[in-house]
């Protein structure tokens, strides 16, 4: 394909691209095809010769569409949204055409400056502490990841060897310490509460550390709270274990409870500073972007206390996947964890510590430019355009639970609307938990089978609860109130049986 | 910006990015910015209202082409390529419309069943050995990963695991089983040779495993062989600890060495299949897409002794970053390492194990729609479009290494062209190695000076040499002859004063 070629071919990809986005609602949110439906499709091996390239693209519409769940639909309210946008969209133009692996400063000085620059924007506007900023006290910063699941792995190996070394720092080089720190690695132990997402889990399962959970009870409203953190704190250290971090939760995945940060931050305090401190690192994958709003400004105080902070700006914040940001209160604990200089990477700027090198804050190597996206969003839609979007997301969640409320004797909220995300029950009769559950369960599969929502759900200390999420982009009254009367419908019918 | 504003501004982005590429030439390689250069032409925090969408792109022009290296110019032959083309660049446009975050195979099953079927093409086409095929007799496959960090990082994971489960299986479960998986963790090490990249230690610090370097010598042109690779294991194992894994490499990124990989696999022998079995990944990040080339295909009969193999179409495959292809023998060993099954992530395609659940073949989470560019360029090109790109690659590596055989007076070449990789140094006269590495670093620091094209230099054991690599997709043999003017003139300049 030459330069001409490509001209003609990218511009009518825009108009179908165009077309596919006007056209979303019509669609079933949910792809109906079955599994393995696209291999009878395709041959069995790549061309030996070119394919012309109408060929291809016809084959977007005729074998890649059906096999598409279209997240942008105002149907989609399940899991959390990602949500994408048009500036972002041509920023990706952009970015894949100032294509490289970018990842020294001299790669492309302006993927490393633009990212330090819009990440310490997105600081301000969310009213992160300082210290978070690149020029703050403390040598934070911000760095673009892929997503949450990353970024809590990279802080979490920050944490253990910062824990580490720090705790046999007394020891003079040698033996000893070496045994030391082998004895450590074998106790260590990574938090978090029972609402933390599993991402988790997982990096302490990558890590190959132990990891333990901060139960959490419905009378808090699913929240970890400095109490219940001591109590699972003095367990571990019973028994000889050596906590060392903590994901702390802002928006949790089943029901977007906010940990109590203050009472947490008092748990910690009598170490904080001192060797044995724990790292504590907070989630706040999708509801971070409710920062932005200035009632949720005195959330984001706290963090002053804590570590790390990441949210993702391709959920809430119209940033095309993959866009997760994460900053950290001293960048040379990430440095110190994460940096390698084999000969062919070094060059004057970063011996010279002119310039950041973000592959030092990362587990990969190669970068893409995704601060592009980022800086075409916040300047599009400015702060006030995104505090419109994201208040939208309330209060239609906000309307959702009103609309459940209103029939109460069909429906129980399980956890009140907040950052845009309700759970509720079906009523039950005299069955006890078991039939609740049981019906509600049929409800969900019933809403999801009829292809005009899609809904998820989720089990929380043993309630079988449906989610409903109105943070994607495209929701509005008109689709609250359709779901609304559909769950309505449904389970009355479902009654009837 | 509406669905109409959106036609005209992409379309006028699709412009300005054809006009991009044409011009890419006529601009010097390497940005010339000096570190900081952005922060004063730009706002100190975000827009509070949007800016109208022709100030946003116009910035690229003024505020960001300047910090671009160019990465698909001419002129770039340093790395190795990140190289870009016109299909791949339409296809991340329908991906990006297609947003979503495609963790589960209902997240839009085209994004999962395209990869494994492009996955299964690509091996083909690589000749890799059928092991790696999704439905091939071991239950491999393959996934496109963003890094080949990434991907080693995983497989490593996935052998720690593998290896310590079966040096306990025969211990029944309890204290005692406890103990020796922590005692084993701590006697774990992780290897690659002097060559290997720099992301098989960063992977091991990132696990917080030992890592040891198996040396590699000039005699067997720095690949590493099954006798050097028996004498580390041996030293490692009368030390108690335990090898549990190797990189070997297809193409090092110092000077594109293959290592040994059928004494390697004989070393190996007698331990495979067996509880203590060391896990071999092969990364061929760059090299990989050699294979493509009958006369490459033999390189990859060995793979079958192996457990694992990667190479990034996005390096040299014209596949836009990022793109890390990877394949394991038992897709097994990955799921058991980093499966982890909230219930908000449950779905019955999933419960019923029909379907391919990517997030647990890797790190993160969600993923992006990759294989549709793997596919975009795999149909446009076809295999011998792309075998023609590649051989232009080698046979100008070829050309550049006759040119400096020609100046013998002048140049040694240090290793020989192999997949359109270089290494070269200038000649001394009496002062010895030191001299060579001075002469060698002063040419090497004026041709990137000059901005006509980008090296890199590389140390290997001891020895400074400059890489040449000719992969990037817009070298030709008049750019190649164009280096090797500016080369010479530049050292008779030099040899002169």
């Amino acid at each position: 394909m030459n330069t001409e070629q490509f001209r003609v071919a990218a511009k009518a990809a825009i108009d179908e691209i165009a077309n596919y986005h006007d056209s979303v609602p019509e669609h079933r949110v949910v792809s109906a095809v079955e599994p393995g439906y696209l291999r009878p499709l395709l041959p069995a091996s790549a061309p030996l010769d070119g394919e012309p390239w109408e060929a291809i693209q016809s084959d977007i519409q005729s074998k890649i569409l059906p096999g598409i769940t279209h997240w942008s639909s105002p149907g989609f309210m399940a899991f959390f949204p990602c949500s994408s946008s048009y500036p972002a969209a041509i920023a990706e133009m952009y970015s894949n055409a100032f294509n490289g692996a970018h990842f020294n400063w001299i790669c492309s000085p302006a993927v490393t400056e633009l990212e330090t620059i819009v990440m310490d924007w997105l600081a301000q506007a969310l009213g992160l502490p300082e210290c978070f900023l690149s020029g703050g006290p403390t040598h934070g910063g911000g760095v673009i990841h892929g997503s949450a699941s990353e970024a809590i792995l990279t802080v979490m190996v920050a944490a253990r060897d910062k824990y580490i070394n720090e705790a046999t720092a007394h020891l003079p080089e040698g033996e000893d310490k070496e045994e030391e720190t082998w004895r450590l690695r074998s106790k260590l132990v990574a938090l978090g509460s029972a609402g933390a997402h599993s991402s988790t889990k997982k990096a302490a399962q990558v890590l190959g550390v132990r990891f333990a959970t901060v139960p959490v009870s419905q009378d808090n409203g699913f929240s970890m709270t400095g109490e219940a953190l001591t109590k699972t704190l003095d367990e571990l250290r019973a028994k000889g274990l050596e906590p060392f971090y903590l994901t702390a939760t802002l928006g949790t995945t089943d029901v977007c409870a906010v940990d109590d940060f203050a009472s947490i931050a008092s748990a910690l305090g009598p170490r904080a500073g001192k060797p044995g401190e724990i790292w504590v690192h907070v989630d706040a994958a999708y509801a971070g972007a409710a920062l932005l709003l200035d009632e949720n400004k005195p959330l984001a105080e706290p963090m002053a206390a804590f570590h790390s902070f990441n949210f993702n700006p391709h959920k809430w914040m119209l940033t095309t996947f993959d866009c997760s940001a994460v900053w950290v209160r001293h960048r040379g604990h990430l440095i110190a964890a994460l940096s390698i200089k084999p000969p062919y990477l070094r060059n004057q700027y970063s011996d010279n510590e002119l310039v950041t090198d973000y592959r030092d804050w990362q587990i990969p190597l190669g970068r893409r430019f995704r601060s592009l996206k980022l800086w075409f969003v916040l300047r599009s839609y400015g702060i006030r355009g995104l505090q419109a979007h994201i208040r939208n997301g309330v209060s239609l969640g906000e309307s959702l639970e009103e609309k459940l409320v209103s029939r109460e004797d069909l429906f129980s909220v399980f956890t009140r609307a907040r950052f845009g995300l309700v759970t509720f029950r079906v009523k039950g009769d005299d069955g006890g938990e078991e039939e609740v559950n049981r019906r509600t369960e049929r409800l969900y599969e019933a809403v999801n089978a009829s292809g005009r929502f899609y809904l998820t759900s989720t089990v929380v200390n043993g309630h079988f609860a449906i989610r409903v999420c109105t943070g994607t982009a495209a929701v509005r009254e008109e689709h609250v109130r359709g779901l609304f009367e559909l769950l309505v419908e449904t389970v009355e019918k479902q009654l009837k049986e």
